[in-house]
């Protein structure tokens, strides 16, 4: 039987292009909370781009590390685990490997993330609040299965089609 | 045969928490090119941060939508695909489900792209050009697999155990 739903989370992103490569990306939150700001991308000069923002990489994982530290954090204190300091570390490696109709192919090649952790709590405890925390991580989550993507092209206005 | 591998694509990044439920995360792009920088992430009071910054999930999504529209218009240059406006849109759902030990799990519950872009080409070179930027696009090729995630924990300075 599937787990019963607790609550749902839904966003919606919305990217322009800016300049060369500059692309600005509007995320509103619709549940569990309602927020909407803007966070622009850009490459550097090696790639084409102006260097005006962060490259995409660098907020995927800002976004992958800032939830499964903020998971931590929030069960830690849900479950009365006592943490001090606390560093997570993300090593990501992915290939460009060559492909018959385009520059290349990207393919990802792991993640190894390393939790540094101080705690009066048994190691049993901290195991537990870390398994728990990487099942409630939405990023880590969503890599540790294959996803379900659609996409639609809206080709000069027509209506819009399943690619 | 595994494809042949054109380039590497490796990224350190270190999250330290400051504040309630802020985290500063400083990526470091080793290759193909060299960077360092910091983003933060925070949360709203709902969920007992001090909304400093972004949350993380916002990060994650600018990540998504960057790297697309970025393949999408270094590979439309690559491939001289002329193409005009163009505009990227996720809508990303996860559920939050019962959890035997914890508060609750997460659960990916799928991502649609809309992308909408004017060109003068046919729309068959349009659709090869969206293929290809999939394909390309490092953050959607993660998420289109299972990926190989490792974890190791320090715990109160003793030496790393994988976990």
């Amino acid at each position: 039987m599937a787990a019963e739903k607790v609550f749902d989370v839904i966003f919606d992103s919305e990217g322009v292009c800016v300049g060369k490569l500059r692309n600005e990306v509007t995320n509103t939150a619709h549940k569990p909370f309602q927020v909407s700001r803007m966070l622009a991308t850009d490459e550097g000069t090696f790639q084409g781009g102006e260097d005006t923002a962060p490259t995409p990489l660098e907020f995927f994982l800002t976004g992958l590390v800032g939830c499964l530290m903020t998971q931590i954090r929030v069960f830690a204190k849900k479950k009365k685990i006592p943490i001090g300091d606390l560093t997570v570390s993300c090593r990501a490696h992915w290939e460009a490997v060559a492909d018959p109709d385009m520059p290349y192919a990207a393919r990802p090649a792991g993640f190894v993330i390393d939790i540094s952790l101080d705690s009066d709590a048994p190691e049993e405890a901290v195991r537990a609040l870390l398994d728990g925390a990487k099942r409630a991580c939405f990023v880590e989550a969503t890599l540790a299965q294959k996803n379900d993507i659609q996409h639609n092209l809206r080709l000069n206005s027509a209506e819009p089609v399943a690619v």
